[in-house]
C-alpha cells in the first residue's frame, strides 16, 4: 500500500463526554484559507452539505453519517439528557422511558434522517451512509438511547476510517493503469477534500506519484463553482505534485497535442450499467477523450455504485442557483436578462468509460452487475 | 436580405479634415459599459488589438486596415503635414519630396504595417486586411503621399462596409440550416462585436431569428476571458433574442438532453482542408456535437480562409497571459504554485464540421480548395 499521504483530513468526528460533534474543513474558503468548522446539529449539517462547506460524494456520505449521530444526540438531550455518553450505558438513570417515548425518539430520528438525505439529490453516498446508520438503528431498537447514540457515533467513525482505507486501495489499483510519466487529466475535485482523506481520483494520482514522480496533472477549472481551480490545485500543490490548471474548454487542445495520456475522475452515482453521474462537464471530457483514444477512468468506492438504478437516465440531476454561473468573486460576469440553467452534474455514457476503479479492483462498466459483490 | 439589425457598430472610421481616426467599442468594458474609444496612432492600435479592446477576427481585420491608414497619416504629418487631406490632393504645396524621402515614407510604412501584423498571430483576417492595404500602397506609389493616405482611408471604409454586407449574406445563407424553433449553441462571440456589425455566427442567429422568433441561443461562457458570458449575452439580450448562458463544460449535458439542435461558431483561421482555428474550447464543443450527431457549422467570411495553409497543424496558436486563467474579477481563483498554459485558440478537425457558411454559400470543408474562388 502506498506510503504517500496527503496532510488533509477533511471530516472527522470529535469525541467528547457528551458524544461529540463533526469537525470539517470549510471548503468554501479553499484555497484562501484552510479552516475547520464544528457542526453540532442536524440543521447545521443540512446547511453545510447544501452550501457545500462539505462536498465530494464520499465526504458527503461521511457528513451524512455524522449528521445521523448528531441528530440522535440532539434527541437524546431532549428525551434523556446525559452527562457522559460513554459511561454506564446500560444503567443510565435518566432512561426511564416508556415505550411511547422510545417510539417517538425513533420516529423523530427517522424523520430527521430523511430530511438530511434531501440536502443533495445526486450523490448516492449520502443516502448510502444514512442507510448504514439506519441499519445500526434497526439493530439497536432494544438498547438504551445512549447506546443507540454511541453505536451511531462508533459506526460513523468506522465509516471514516473505512473511507481512508478504501481510497488507498482505489489509489493502488488505479496506479496500475497510469503510464510512466503520464499526463493525467482530472475534472472537479475527487481528492482528499472530497473524501475523508487521500481521495479517489486524486488517490490514484497520489499512489501513481509515489511510484513515479514524473507524472503531471492537468486540472480542469470546473466552472461554475471552480472546484478544480480552487480545491484540486490546493491539494496537489500542497503535496508537491506538478499541476497545470486549464479551463474546461481546453481539454481537446491538450489531448490533441498529446499532453494527456489518461483521464481519471470521481463519481457521484454510478448506475448498474456503468453510466456515471459526476460533476457537470465530466461527460464533455469523456467524449473528447474517446475522440482522441485516451482512456477515461472513473475512481469511486463501491458505495457510489447504485445497482438499483438501471442507467444514467434515471439519475436525478441537481439544479443549483443561477448565481453560481452569473457571479464570480462577487461580480456579475454576464448581461442582465440572460437565462441560466445550472445542472450540477452530468451523465457519462458507459461506452465512454475504460474502467471503474474501486477498492475491489478495476471493472468494465458492463461487469459491475455480475462481478460486484456489495456487502 | 434580412431586415433584422443589431444596433451595434463595433468599429468605424471617423473622417476629419486631416484624415480622421478609428472609433471602436471598448470591448473590455462589455457588458458593464458600452463606451467608444478613439484610436489615433499605430501604437495605440497595436495595443488595442493586443489587449483586446477590439477582438473577433473580422473586427481585428478592420482594425488592421484602420491601423495602416493611421500610420500613413502619422508619417504624412512627419513628411508632408497637411491642413486638409481631402482638398487639392494632386497639388499639395507641401509635397515637394525627393525620391529618397518618398522611399523612406514607404519603407517606414511597410515596417509599421508588419509591426501591426504581429499584434495577434492566429486570426488571418488581420494579415488579410493589412495585405489589402498593401495592395493599395503598391498601386499608389506614383501618387502624392496625401493621396496614398486618402486611398488607405477609403479602402478601410470600403472594407468596413463590405464586412457588414458579407455578414448579412453569411446570415442569410446560414439561416437556411437552422431548424424551426432550434436550440443553437455558440461558443465565444462571433457577433456584431466581433465584426463591424451584424456578426458571423450571430449573423446567422440574427437572420434565423428574423424568420423564426422561437429559436433559442445557448451561449458558452468561454473561459478564460468569458467573451460568451460578457459579449454574446450583451448582444443577444439587446436584440431580444432568448439566450441561455452555460458554462463551457455543460455542452454535453444540453446536447444529451436534446436542447441543442445545431452549433454555429465563428473562425479565426480556416486552413485549405477546412480545419478551423477558433477560440479555445471550440473543438471540445465540436467533438461533443459529433458524438450526439448534432451538426456543427463554422460561419466566417472568405477572408478567414487561408488557402496557403494546408491543415490546422500549421496554424500558429497564440499563448496568452497566465492571469487570464488565474484571475477573475480581480481575485485569484486557484492555489499559488500551479502551472498555467493558456492557448487562446484550438483547431477543430474538418471531419467535425458539417459546413462552412460564407458570403458565397455553405461549403463542405473538403470543397474549399476547389470551389472557393477568392478575388
Amino acid at each position: 500500500m502506498s506510503e504517500f499521504h496527503s496532510k488533509i483530513k477533511t471530516i472527522e468526528w470529535h469525541k467528547t463526554n457528551q458524544g461529540g460533534y463533526s469537525v470539517m474543513v470549510d471548503q468554501t474558503k479553499i484555497p484562501y484559507a484552510y479552516e475547520k468548522v464544528e457542526i453540532k446539529t442536524l440543521n447545521s449539517m443540512y446547511d453545510a452539505i447544501k452550501t457545500m462547506i462539505v462536498r465530494g460524494a464520499p465526504a458527503i456520505g461521511i457528513a451524512g453519517a455524522h449528521g445521523c449521530a448528531l441528530f440522535a444526540l440532539e434527541l437524546l438531550s431532549k428525551y434523556a439528557p446525559t452527562e457522559d455518553l460513554w459511561q454506564n450505558n446500560k444503567t443510565s438513570a435518566n432512561e426511564n422511558l416508556d415505550e411511547n417515548q422510545k417510539k417517538s425518539f425513533f420516529e423523530e430520528l427517522e424523520e430527521g434522517l430523511n430530511y438530511l438525505n434531501s440536502s443533495r439529490p445526486t450523490a448516492v453516498n449520502l443516502s448510502w451512509a444514512i442507510g448504514e446508520q439506519k441499519k445500526v438503528i434497526e439493530n439497536s431498537k432494544t438498547l438504551t438511547l445512549k447506546e443507540v447514540c454511541a453505536n451511531l457515533i462508533n459506526n460513523a467513525i468506522r465509516l471514516e476510517n473505512e473511507d481512508i482505507e478504501i481510497n488507498k486501495k482505489i489509489g493502488d489499483h488505479g496506479a496500475t493503469i497510469i503510464p510512466k510519466g503520464a499526463g493525467i487529466l482530472t475534472h472537479c475535485n475527487a481528492g482528499a477534500l472530497a473524501t475523508v482523506a487521500y481521495g479517489t481520483a486524486l488517490g490514484v494520482v497520489r499512489s501513481a506519484f509515489a511510484k513515479d514522480n514524473t507524472i503531471q496533472v492537468y486540472a480542469d477549472e470546473t466552472r461554475p463553482r471552480g472546484q478544480g481551480a480552487k480545491i484540486t490545485t490546493f491539494e496537489l500543490v500542497q503535496d508537491g505534485i506538478p499541476t497545470t490548471l486549464i479551463t474546461d474548454g481546453m481539454c481537446s487542445y491538450f489531448m490533441r497535442n498529446k499532453m494527456i495520456d489518461v483521464v481519471v475522475v470521481g463519481a457521484d452515482r454510478i448506475a448498474a450499467n456503468g453510466d456515471t453521474a459526476n460533476k457537470i462537464g465530466t461527460s464533455t471530457v469523456a467524449i473528447a477523450a474517446k475522440y482522441y483514444n485516451i482512456p477515461f477512468y472513473v475512481a469511486a468506492p463501491k458505495s457510489t455504485i447504485d445497482l438499483t438504478i438501471e442507467s444514467g437516465n434515471d439519475i436525478i440531476i441537481e439544479l443549483r442557483d443561477e448565481e453560481e454561473v452569473t457571479m464570480v468573486n462577487g461580480k456579475r460576469i454576464c448581461a442582465e436578462g440572460v437565462k441560466i440553467i445550472n445542472p450540477s452534474f452530468d451523465v457519462t455514457d458507459n461506452a465512454l468509460i475504460a474502467g471503474i476503479i474501486t477498492e475491489d479492483g478495476i471493472f468494465k462498466p458492463q461487469e459491475l452487475k455480475s462481478k460486484l459483490h456489495k456487502d
